[in-house]
């Protein structure tokens, strides 16, 4: 009986692998991935690697949930080392307890293996922080799902200093931006949408939620983040709220030998 | 002029840091890193590399946020990479949105390069999914900050299906699950506090929001995930809302035939 890695693949660019990550696909024998892992990644598989793609989408079948769960406790009981390579960390957004439910249910041994999630990347990309103590105390992780099952979304009870990372957004930017306004939000709030953050094709789209339904329409995977820290020009904003008292080098040193004695 | 890299050191275990943090650390010529970045991390870093401690919270005296942003300015000024080395992600409770603002304002080039944060090297220790589709739609990244400056903390009007992975929770558990309490969760929620995740000092401790007040007291670096996926046995959990249909390698493989020929 082998064991099943369930590993994040990164927001896209190779090298936010993990050092782990890297050491396990290496050694596996066979890598269940779906479609949010970058074709970038799975150039590390090694060739000697079954690949499952089990997000096919070209397919007229995809898998279903239950079906790759059977499929990562059959292939555990045929190799030493099955990945589930999944975009981003496999522990948000990722069916990920099914499929660790079906391990344990079938005494399959697995170990989780994280990834850099896409609003990390994202923000890196765009240059900001998720939180600012000036601004933003907490950020929610949360999803744009649509239809009358809207229960889920506790955006109206998010407070002004909440940055969101609404992770698939979809491209029905109106409907996404409504739901903002209908939540509370004011139409001045910024906003920024990364699309496929880190990845060679990376596009960054600076709006707000006012002007959100009239912007150009950019390719998935991507990830919108909505509040006061997503603001490109933050130079300026920053000199109101925050001076920067030293930017003498003479000064620098003798604060850090003064600091550096007690 | 050289290049500030604010890189993200992840959550302890040095396999976590990714491949970009590594070749960026190995290039480094001076490291300024604080205390929440793990010693073994930090023994990666050559030999030659000048380290400045930022975070020595032994000394009497701590290095103020402005003065690390002139640092950074400063050591950018005589040398080619330096590096900004957080715990975790930079762009998560780092106060990386002072020193960004800081490094435009001096016109220094700066580049982000993200960690794994705290949350998911916890998740990941612990075993479970921060969402789950059937009780955890969205996950709220906050922290618990003490004193009448409560505002900040949306947590009354979360929804039950918001998980809450609370960074720095300190260890007067009785307050924090007061506050809990306060915010309407029911004390039957359960909780896991994880204690120094992905290192080897790694403890978890699997409680409920009612009896949170009790329990040991674990040291710091220590996260707190509140939520109906904080469950230690998602075994039995599991089996009531999910079932796992396949469980004999001769239908997976027929799944998997069928599937393929697609």
């Amino acid at each position: 009986m082998g064991k099943v890695y369930l590993v994040g693949a990164g927001p896209g660019d190779p090298e936010l692998l993990t050092m782990k990550a890297l050491r396990i696909l290496e050694r596996a024998d066979v890598v269940l991935s779906d479609s949010l892992v970058s074709a970038e990644v799975m150039q590390l598989v090694s060739p000697r690697t079954t690949i499952v793609d089990v997000g096919k989408r070209a397919g007229l079948k995809l898998l279903t949930q239950d079906e790759i769960n059977s499929l990562l406790v059959s292939y555990a009981a045929k190799h030493d080392v099955v990945v589930r390579l999944k975009g981003g960390d496999p522990l948000l957004f990722g069916r990920a307890s099914e499929e660790i439910e079906a391990l344990q249910k079938a005494n399959v041994a697995f170990e989780i293996v994280p990834g850099i999630t896409a609003a990390f990347g994202a923000a890196a990309a765009a240059g900001f922080s998720l939180t600012d103590r000036r601004v933003a105390s907490q950020v929610l992780f949360t999803t744009f799902s649509r239809g009358d099952d809207v229960k889920s979304l506790g955006w109206r009870e998010v407070t002004a200093d909440t940055t969101l990372a609404i992770y698939m957004p979809g491209t029905d930017y109106a409907e996404v931006a409504a739901r903002l306004l209908d939540a509370g939000l004011s139409a001045e709030i910024p906003c920024a949408l990364i699309s496929q953050a880190t990845r060679t094709e990376q596009q960054i789209l600076w709006s707000n939620i006012g002007a959100l339904s009239e912007e150009q329409r950019l390719p998935a995977p991507a990830l919108l983040i909505v509040g006061r820290v997503a603001r490109q020009n933050v130079r300026e904003f920053g000199e109101k709220v925050s001076a920067v008292r030293f930017n003498k080098s003479e000064e620098v040193d003798a604060v850090l030998q003064s600091w550096l004695k007690n």
